[in-house]
């Protein structure tokens, strides 16, 4: 395999935030052939950093297209151990975003025409709203000035769902703008992109939105700089998601105050190898292996799963029905369990909504989604 | 890949503890095609276990052999942050045990009628000696009652190095045991009999009893049931590793002391990806990712790190010298780095020992090995 370091070709002038704490000591740069590695960066944040920066300037391209047609799938973050640095995108389920030149918008700028879908309660200040930050950003790096762009976005996604709402909003049009003026970005720019917008509306972790540029499975390995870690499943091997989505707000703030600050070392120990056995059956294609990590967390889920009514009767129904493991997605409230076969899989489903009304007397909605090995692309364009 | 389950064929009236704490609920039993799991089990604490025990008595094997010859490699365990569940093997470096079928020894037992290398400080009491518990162990899955046995053996390893020196002579005594009575024992009894030796001598973990007895990394997944996965190297990558051994004896209660209770959410985060770094590297044979994520440990290293005069000068030099990552092998004091090549890994190991010198006022002693792929095996052995 070539080794491959990412080095953006496009003037920035902003540096590489830090949120893991100390970068590693003394450690020579390395060539991955699996890692996406930001040399250029982001200030995302307000501490100093020990990137340095970049300046390299582009010319201006032109719109190849007049309007394009994009997509992003859905993405289950927090996977189990994997809490915080690893996610992956399931298919068939996403967001779309139509982009067009748009004479009536000021060159440089990108307004959000409408918002169709689950998206009722979304700003269209773009600058408030992920898919206009990621269109922005995505400008900015590609040094757009001449053209106005404007975005019309249609939520498949239901909002605060656990399944990467705003990521795949942002993914999308961070696709949309690079492929209108001729894919000059790389992978890597794109989910720099993506994740200006999540720090902005969600937070600052890259686990959902690099899973819904680049699909798969991916392992945020760090942020400064940002490496990323694709973990292939084999294409041999059938992987399924049944995702089951209760009628019920998952209460954000108590979410995130459940987290500990601190976690005992023996759960630590516990998890870290938890992580490292999901990892290894990821690149194993061992579906069963897979589900028994996800299940395995036992520092988040404990704390977070509570907080949602009937979690642990939800869980257990989809177990005993077959599933190879089960746990929060994202922040929840959806839950996430995964299976081989799709037949299995629906039954799983009916057997968690089941559960969920009668362990905590809400609705729910089961979906059977295949791995996602994509991640963000065009589905349609205009030529000019 | 076939899906293996292992159970054992011997009358074990033993239940497996539990080391982690809660086991996974609801969770039903999987099949792996890299795990080796144990159904049976060890009692080998006093906490009530929830395993069922086996009661399955084979017939008393006849010996094969009037003697074997067997050896057992070093292991590097604690690998960064795969800290208590993840350690590998080091070729052409470990224990030999010759054990004869010895008429003088009461049928059924086992003695040790010598220990050479590096061994004057060990007990020649079987009940006692790493050896002969992982020895007797043995035996009695076995089920030997008829012949007697005698040990002799041969330390290749240091004692308290930090390479595995106590799971080196029980992993070569286990193997030789097995070997004379025709090999009827699975690696996985094999590693459940020299874990008894590591509770006895050394402390409850696999981490290098496993890999010493199945060569190659190895992943502690969990001890209730033992599970453990082969994480497998590829064949056609080079992977070398520069162990540098200190003269200094390194503080074990002060090291064990220096373990933290509890670490922060963002140091469990930042080592638990690492950790799925670590497993990543492994499997796609990325020397340099693997030493990259061995360095980046931030709970345990920086604790123990201190107790090893001149550590972190040691560890500056290996990497100025172009190791891709350095940390402490097992509980130290040997210091452990890797490279992709020979040459340079002599190298490394000449700058490592002169730092030993210049930082810590300690004389050191470099090696460069290979990944053992093997572990331990029958060298010679003698007819009846």
């Amino acid at each position: 395999m070539a080794a491959i370091c990412y080095q953006s070709p496009i003037k920035l002038s902003f540096t590489t935030s830090n949120a893991f704490s100390n970068p590693i000591p003394n450690n020579p740069p390395s060539l991955y052939p699996i890692i996406t590695r930001f040399s250029s960066g982001f200030n995302l944040s307000a501490v100093p950093s020990k990137t340095q920066t970049t300046h390299i300037t582009i010319p201006e391209p032109e719109p190849i297209f007049s309007s394009v047609k994009s997509f992003a799938p859905a993405t289950v973050a927090n996977l189990g151990p994997g809490f915080d640095f690893l996610g992956c995108a399931v298919d068939g389920i996403g967001d779309f975003i139509t982009l067009r030149v748009d004479s009536k918008v000021k060159p440089g700028e990108v307004s959000i025409s409408d918002i169709s879908g689950a998206g009722e309660k979304l700003s269209k200040d773009p600058l408030s709203n992920c898919a206009g930050i990621a269109a922005i950003s995505v400008m900015k790096m590609l040094n757009i000035q001449s053209v106005g762009l404007s975005i019309s976005l249609e939520k498949g996604l239901p909002l605060g769902s656990g399944l990467g709402s705003s990521a795949a909003s942002a993914a999308a049009a961070a696709v949309a703008v690079n492929e209108l003026f001729g894919g000059k970005l790389s992978v890597s720019d794109l989910v720099l992109a993506g994740l200006e917008s999540e720090t902005k509306v969600s937070g600052y972790h890259a686990d959902n939105i690099a899973p819904a540029i680049m699909g798969g499975f991916v392992l945020i390995r760090s942020y400064d700089p940002l490496e990323l870690i694709e973990l292939k499943f084999p294409l041999e091997k059938d992987l399924f998601f049944v995702l089951v989505n209760p009628e019920f707000e998952a209460p954000t703030k108590k979410m995130r105050a459940a987290l500990p600050n601190e976690v005992t070392m023996s759960h630590h120990i516990w998890n870290s190898s938890q992580a490292g056995a999901l990892v290894a059956a990821i690149l194993q294609g061992d579906s069963r292996g897979l589900g028994k990590a996800l299940s395995s967390d036992k520092i988040v889920e404990p704390k977070r799963g509570p907080l949602i009514p009937g979690m642990q009767g939800v869980k257990k129904a989809a177990l005993e029905a077959g599933a190879f493991g089960c746990t929060i997605s994202g922040a929840g409230p959806t839950l996430v369990a995964v299976t081989d076969g799709e037949e299995r899989g629906r039954e799983i489903g009916e057997r968690m909504v089941e559960a969920f009304m009668k362990e905590g007397k809400l609705k729910a909605l089961a979906m059977v989604k295949k791995l996602d090995r994509v991640g963000a692309r065009l589905v349609s364009s205009n030529p000019r």
